[in-house]
């Protein structure tokens, strides 16, 4: 007898003799859609797995994945991690020397790239140390020096449609994915197939995101960073009829999708929601009927944006903090019996606005600079610290940066700054990175941004830490204006309604666009060391 | 850096540091009403771990408990299985005999008994050969010779309300339970923190029972018979309100508990729920209007009452398939998309009669006499067979049975006989020990006596599997008629309505009443021992 292994197979075997005759609605480059079923796509997983093992590619090794939302992509997800190899997602829009670096430690044998993604690949091949074969995710090959390379479909074609899948210990990895960068160099995140699946079965925890075989599943963050969040494994695990959207990711098409396809829940980061609640003003033939609800997650939503999609679209925001070490997620809005009969209406918004209640078996703490616990109370705020079963507990191959973010005691220091409150809701004030440490009180950059971008005449806006000579930091605003006319002290005056006068941002720059990082978040980095290039610091001689 | 352990402190951990202001009510046996709060509740666990220590309690030992629902048995739960002890749940109920062989074959060193039951246990207690004390569930010890003995309340009296819980490992024991005993001598059932987390995730899924923070939850079944069915747990890991009924356990008791409190969901075995029907029905003043959903199992619950539920009372009977060795959930009331798109209403109602569809992890399936598949059509039927993660895969001390009840590929063989439909929904036909094999053919004795329990002048029926010279096997009823005037030929109209003259009982007896196990089912084993006593079996020389 053999003990019962949390991994990947469980789940794709419970969409296949359960579910198999579910949908998977693919939206190929090539502007066709693509449908096919559980128990089709559980076929050509086991096609891959045979293919692999012709190709030598050994139970424990890794390939490299660039692509976007697709049915092949996902049939990657499983076929790769069912028959005991890695999937090592890759962020095609990292900066090539990334690319080199994490391919040649995570030591991919094999990198299976979009036909839009040859040329980055190639620009960077003759750097890559591990790798012995190349796969493109279509049906022929583009001309490239790219070699040996072969299609996605000529590596399956002709193999068998069935695979004895290996037995699995949980413990082994199912798949790697590395940070965002956003402050500093990509760290490697291996995650285990327990870790998956611990964080598969609590996302559609009824406390959590919910998500029911019933659903419609659109994971519009993509398949690259995080694991979608998740969601491929949660829809499989389930069940759900499951959309991606291939390269449909602005809100039009988003849009369309959704009402086509009956998606009832997707998932993105707030920039993408932003851009929706515009969007969805403008046109009348867009209905989002079938939406259910949307999570977004990676940075803080503004207040307007969530209470737009709850009152106008129907279709309420639910936050999802977490990271990459954490599969993602960890604390998930949330309406406590408590809240629910202690607060009226508009307190049980605000209280809907943070990112909530840890998921069940996540534990989270804050600590002070000390080290000690911080009182929940709302208002006192230290770095939130995590403990859950799906977290890791070290970086790949970085002792150094293991050693920083880990505890002694084991809990993960996310580098983020956050409150509790009385009812036990997290907030994420900002990141220990971000905050303006000012004349020795703090000022959060999150707050400060997401009020700029409250103002009608504000498209965007992000808000940096500058060194200060007399007060150690001060706060700096970008601002990407939607009319010509608007002034710094109109936004001056429009923060003071909220927040004292030391908050204010010492200079508001005007700017056409606010540089990202690839996963879509502000990159403040760029920014502060474009603003001590520009003008050496604070205070400013103006 | 420490593994995460997948152990009930998680649990515990949870309620106390997001919910720890949530109440449990207990009912006592004095009549009053206990209430107090998970926090009070993990007060108590610590004082209770901490005497456990002083009285030499290692790691690892045992303690039975005798008791029905209420907060000491809770703390109970909690209070050894976090300190690292197991506790042995013990049916009061069982014959001498079987408390004697369980108890010693447990090896309990400690024996915590409610008042009530402290004379069953002085009955046997000079069989024990391990048990060293004796704490009774109260705040003073009643006459009796049990030695050494002190109340529960003395017992955590003076200890500290701190305790630093062990690392516990989640292979490690949380409790042990043994089965029903329906078809034989009771069996043990080890559980690890592992199984009993992962079942409790599980229960609170989406498409399982969706046990939330916002309900309140009564388990009416026994927390001496598989955990309560699990729902100590679950509640406790989602924080939700508890409420333990004590020894309020009839119609009346319960329903007013029901409304009283607000409870949303509860569960108790179909036998409950038949009196609660006839209850409501007599009543004006109960309204069970917070009742959202019921939860009932362990034996097939007849239409009607699954009807009268959902469309009278409002609150569906949710209907779960498992077993002691299960924890004891494997199959749960769900409607499935395609369900919900193709069938109409009265489809969907017949698809939701039946036990339904595995939970997420758990792997269903039939195999016939010959171990070959059986084709899922809703009519071949087969041994129902199962793996899940919370699935033990020995039972304790027995290798015999061990060897009979799980297969060489280390699947559990339940011994009971169900079909699959083309929807996949599992409905259980009858127990292999119960089925009539009547020349070469089977008839479901559940199908038959929930056709006999549909008359309305049956007050409760049931059927049995006599030995018959010429057809091998043949049905004989028992009924417990609810008028004088109702005859056998009547009765035997009704069947012959919906089932072929073969199926037609052979005899059928009007009772007073009809044995049923320590848990609530029909003793079919007892009747059956009868039957041949009285009537030396079929044909009979009527
Ligand atoms: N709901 C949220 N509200 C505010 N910030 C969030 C939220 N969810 C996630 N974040 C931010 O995103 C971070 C996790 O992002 P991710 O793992 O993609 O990489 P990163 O932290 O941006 O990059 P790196 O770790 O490489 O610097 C969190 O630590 C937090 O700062
Ligand atoms: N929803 C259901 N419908 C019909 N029968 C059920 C249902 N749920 C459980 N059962 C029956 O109850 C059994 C499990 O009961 P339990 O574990 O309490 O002990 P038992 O099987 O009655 O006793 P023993 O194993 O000692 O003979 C199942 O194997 C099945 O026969
Ligand atoms: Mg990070
Ligand atoms: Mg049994």
């Amino acid at each position: 007898m053999k003990d019962y292994e949390l991994t990947l197979q469980v789940m794709l075997d419970r969409a296949v003799s359960q579910f198999g005759h579910k949908e998977i609605v693919s939206e190929e480059a090539d502007g066709t859609t693509h449908r096919y079923t559980y128990d089709e796509a559980a076929d050509r997983m086991a096609q891959l797995a045979n293919a692999l093992d012709e190709l030598g590619l050994e139970m424990g090794s890794r390939a490299s994945v660039m692509a976007i939302n697709h049915h092949r992509h996902y049939e990657l997800y499983f076929g790769l991690s069912c028959s005991g190899r890695s999937i090592h997602m890759t962020n095609h829009m990292l900066p090539d020397e990334h690319i080199v670096e994490i391919v040649n430690e995570a030591e991919d044998e094999v990198v299976f790239v979009d036909p839009a993604f040859v040329e980055t690949v190639e620009n960077v091949a003759d750097q890559f140390e591990t790798v012995e074969h190349y796969v493109v995710l279509d049906d022929e090959v583009p001309e490239t020096d790219l070699e040996p390379i072969q299609s996605y479909e000529d590596l399956l074609s002709g193999h068998e449609t069935d695979y004895e899948w290996p037995d699995i210990d949980e413990e082994r990895e199912a798949g790697i994915c590395y940070t965002s960068g956003t402050t500093g160099l990509p760290k490697g995140v291996a995650y285990t197939h327990r870790n998956i699946y611990l964080h598969t079965l609590t996302h559609s925890h009824i406390d959590v995101f919910k998500i029911s075989e019933n659903d419609v599943v659109m994971p519009v963050v993509p398949m690259y960073h995080v694991n979608g969040w998740g969601l491929p494994y949660t829809a499989t695990l389930c069940g759900s009829k499951l959309v991606l959207p291939g390269p449909k990711t602005d809100s039009e098409q988003i849009a369309e999708l959704i009402d086509r396809e009956g998606v009832t829940i997707t998932a993105a980061v707030p920039t993408v929601w932003r851009e929706m609640a515009s969007f969805y003003d403008e046109r009348d033939d867009i209905e989002l009927e079938s939406l259910d609800r949307v999570l977004t997650g990676g940075s803080s939503p503004p207040e307007w944006l969530m209470e737009k999609f709850d009152k106008e679209i129907g279709a309420p925001i639910y936050q999802g903090y977490g990271m990459t070490e954490a599969a993602p997620n960890l604390v998930n809005t949330m309406t406590t019996t408590e809240v629910k009969e202690e607060l009226d209406e508009s307190g049980r918004y605000q209280q809907q606005m943070k990112p909530g209640i840890p998921a069940p078996g996540v534990q989270i703490r804050l600590r002070d600079q000390s080290g000690e616990e911080v009182p929940h109370d709302g208002e006192s705020s230290g770095e939130i610290q995590a403990r859950a079963p799906w977290l890791i507990d070290e970086y790949y191959k970085r002792p150094e940066a293991t050693a920083e973010s880990f505890t002694d005691d084991g809990w993960f220091k996310s580098g983020d700054v956050g409150t509790i409150d009385e009812y036990g809701y997290l907030e994420v004030v900002d990141r220990l990175d971000d905050i303006i440490k000012s004349g020795g009180e703090w000022i959060s950059s999150i707050e400060l941004e997401n009020e700029l971008m409250a103002h009608d005449a504000v498209e965007e806006a992000t808000v940096i830490s500058v060194e200060h000579e007399k007060w150690d930091e001060r706060p700096v605003a970008y601002v990407v204006p939607s009319t010509d006319d608007v002034t710094a002290d109109e936004l001056r005056t429009h923060l003071r309604e909220r927040y004292p006068k030391w908050w204010m941002p010492d200079k508001i720059v005007f700017v056409e666009q606010i540089p990202k990082t690839t996963t879509g978040k502000f990159n403040k980095k760029a920014l502060r060391d474009d603003f001590d290039e520009e003008y050496d610091g604070l205070p400013l001689e103006e």
